[in-house]
């Protein structure tokens, strides 16, 4: 950490800091330029609160040196991380598949989906038995009643299911039913849900929230980590931006970034970042060209009957038109998209 | 609701949308402009959901005519909400007046903290006990201890006690000791805390989240009125853009749009908005000047101590100083501040 | 056009928005909903101007039903608009490779880059003898001396060359040496520059504005095409967001997005996005896969001497690298990179 | 400046950073950590690209120590700037008020306006003769006819004129008329028009860019001072987020940022920042209870007929009553509003 004291800072003050640098158990060293003194802690500076001399008179700024993350970072875990649930992957050569309904609607409509996007090459279902609405008056989901017909869909397809966990009261009945747990945008700073999945012995899909910097996506991936659990998916399903065309601004360059930053595999949402149904297929085609371990794509059988999330729902035979596209883009980065 | 369909659309499609109407209980007006066709939705459009027109192939947008929300909205009640807490009041003539510190650390500072900030005229004591940081490694507030610190502090000054609940499994803790129960920014779309909250006999302060719309801010706060709890006060603390020379970027305009909006009344975090200790007077004068009717300002005795937020805590008698400064801006809108 | 009144609007307010429709030489018509009475005028909108209607009293919102750009619209020409130059193409089957280094800085460096990325399969050579910079302090580019080494990179190889425009006083200087005009992010609304750029027979590259709205990006290039200059190619450059890990965050999804509103080609600049040389392959790469028709890539022999753009510039050799890895991109789409 | 590598940097990469920082005329420190090898450069660091250092292989991330800017800054001159144009001042006690139509559109119009808005208190008038605007079919403004108009509103007031620059071309004709000269928004960032009014001797209002940074906003700031010309008055407009209830979001932190950084005089649109004109009086009181030393109010005798900006300009009436409102304010915090 390096400390950039104000002009005129005194021996007073540059003692000062001093003193609380060596408080955290790091060593100092002082630096007097020509126009401002800089001092440097050496050690571990994730051990210093950078608040702690920010709060101070005679500072101007302090600048890390260091990731504030460690679990997640590249720098402690060379390898990339592979998650693997009833034998599907997650990292590897094969870009997983996750479709399925925004929300679970029904018991034959799940099982019906589920076995039209296994067939297209879906490597994972999804669906939302809990769903995040903005408004009160909104559908919430079916609840225990979805999960049985997400476990109903796994059956039918033999694909391990991924779905929302929004609130700590729910982790038994979720666990009773889920493969992978998600972890939606907006809850992605909702610490004690965060700290909750990451004891449980289960994958989980982190959303980046969507005014989250990738360190903060990442730090709430430590959140996970620091608990116990490794098995961390990063979904990147678009930022907010002043760009009203699209629903949300889908961060393409986050994902090798975060290939660079993290071990972790690193999923896209094509159907959320975009909200609209023709942007999936070139989204997606995009997140695997820039080096996506997998997708999310919302699939629906009467998207214009969906209960949310209808107008960024594909239909099951564009879903496999889609998939045969993604191929040939998968292919040319040397990896398979899926069963397909 | 305004359906604009695609140049182009058949009488069949045409049909389609006026059918989806009718099912949801409103009736259409078709209207053919030159270049587009165009359907009126006639009738509470609260009732449909937009996206199941905007899942429709021959749709090419969907125009809100009205407020998704109702009950906080200055059309369903046109007089002003005002909160009263233990003889406080939030909205009318005086200007609330939260102060205490960002964590609550110990016995004797929670309490030193309340009565130098009580002798400065707040009329409310803030203070967390769990926090939400955002690493892991940081420290996570005092839990139940720190909230009966709060009760002390409560005790010694007479002033109600609002702190922040993170997790529905705590709200009988807080319940306990709380007078006022604070959602936080990062918790602003944890609709289940919302659909909590709502539920309880006690006011509740839902900050904005740091990068929703005001309508998602009013959406959040509809949720905890459509429960039943109407003591509902909103608070701005800065919304994330591009620039970093400020935590966050303070959005002193949602306080007259909000105004306009809704009865509810608003106060404002000048402490989170600035991040910086210089910055919390002039956003605190201006939120004033801009119709706030409350403030929310860290204090703590020993700020480069701090275990939180120490860079925007003010001390003590800073504190008693900004107060006086704030007391001739409210007065010049023919306001006063707190107890001051 | 919608124009929604306010509750309680009287029917003298009624009239007056009636007339003052008629006064454009629209017609309306007027519907008396159960909140809100909404006034639809019938005709071709763009005459009107909203701000004249926003602006009176009783209005609540008005709400456009059309696009406000005509010439570049998908709904005035159907076909792709295909911009060729010494024989070489931007839109169709090629994907066009501008390359270059971001300032012309010498004679045999300028020519040396040049016959480098042309032996890659680079189609267009870029370089700016104009540079807009942040700092008055920093190299502002070589002005005509650069323009004439650019000149004698296209004797060398063939290939056309684009350059950036940054006053209507340098156009003659521009026009004698420059085959494409290039316009920077930061003079996408310098209409007068727009204007006189729309009265030349010569390609003109757009590019997006930092904050720049798609709308507002087509509503620039509208400028240039109401002028008589139709041989626009826009170009995606990053938009300014909260993240602070890339230089700019690269709005992938802007590509569809216009292709499916615009008729004109669009291209990439994965360089500016990312701010980074390790991001330029896999931005590439996703523009390509979601359908971008030309690239610009920043090549220099000695980035770590750059005069600007360093830490964005690929060496020659990479370049080439990059370019065979997005052919096999290029060939998943149907199409080719560059002479490559 | 301060250099981190990244980890398992060589010694030859350490010497290759240590021989360029001394190839600019400064020394370095190299300081070897558990993590990773710091270097810092001692002594002026504006003589050195950071971006020569970032395109460095070795290099992970470049910490500047030093404001870009020098001599906007507050550190090279203490005093405030105060500018004087025909008695009227911006800066010192008195909030300069600068007044008038969006634009010129007529004789009478323009000369009508200026009286009312003198006798309310304005210092200062505005009105726009080169308008810039999103739409090539818009309203352009009167051009050299407009401007005489302001000159004989001057002649009728005894007040300086304030007026926009779009154009190098224009400096010639703009400079017959005008006293103060303003630089859009949309131009912030456009150097060469920067560089020109560096070279005049006239004041300059520069208007922050919409997705412009405060420390970029200064850069080009000191592009005008490092030209000679030190009459820069810097104006707050708001700034681009995802907020849609108003046009911008007004940045009023911006006010006391700046103030602290800079020692130019700092003054507020909240005409622009608002876009609607129920918000002028509010957003024009926050600034001046956060410190800002003028503001710029639209105002037209007939907003629902104005050509241009109709929903934010006050009428004349309402004019006066704001300023009263405003008197206020100022007053509380020891100043007046112009000549109210």
């Amino acid at each position: 950490m390096i400390i950039v004291l104000k002009p005129g800072a005194t021996q007073g003050e540059v003692d000062e800091v001093d003193g609380k640098i060596r408080s955290f158990g790091l060593s100092s060293h002082i630096s007097r330029g020509v126009e401002r003194t800089i001092i440097g802690a050496i050690g571990d500076e994730r051990k210093m609160d950078a608040e702690a001399f920010e709060g101070m008179e005679c500072v101007e700024k302090v600048l890390r040196i260091l990731k504030p993350y460690k679990l997640v970072s590249r720098d402690f875990q060379k390898e990339d991380t592979v998650v693997t649930v009833l034998g599907q992957k997650v990292g590897g050569d094969t870009i997983a598949l996750f479709a399925g309904p925004c929300s679970v609607e029904g018991r034959d409509m799940m099982v019906g989906i589920a076995e039209r996007v296994a067939a297209a090459g879906a490597t994972f279902l999804r669906g939302g038995a809990f769903k995040p609405r903005t408004s009160p008056y909104a559908f919430q989901g079916l609840g225990e009643e979805g999960l049985r017909y997400l476990a109903e869909a796994r059956a039918a397809t033999g694909l391990p299911v991924a779905t929302e966990l929004m609130d700590p009261r729910d982790i038994d009945v979720v666990m009773k039913y889920a493969d992978v747990i998600q972890i939606g945008a907006r809850n992605m700073q909702n610490f004690r849900l965060l700290t909750e999945v990451g004891k449980l012995d289960k994958p989980v899909i982190l959303k980046r929230g969507m005014s989250a910097t990738i360190v903060e996506w990442l730090m709430s991936a430590e959140y996970i980590a620091s608990q116990g659990n490794r098995q961390i998916i990063l979904c990147e399903r678009g930022v907010r931006t002043f760009e009203t065309e699209t629903r949300n601004t889908f961060d393409v360059s986050a994902i090798p970034v975060v290939k660079g930053l993290s071990h972790l595999p690193v999923i896209a949402d094509p159907s959320h970042a975009a909200g609209k149904v023709g942007l999936v297929a070139p989204l997606a085609a995009a997140a695997i060209a820039a080096g996506a371990d997998g997708l999310m794509i919302e699939v629906h059988d009467r998207p214009e009957k969906a209960l949310s999330d209808g107008p960024q729902s594909l239909k099951p035979d564009a879903f496999r038109d889609v998939v045969a596209r993604l191929t040939k883009i998968a292919s040319a980065v040397g990896r398979r998209v899926g069963n397909a």
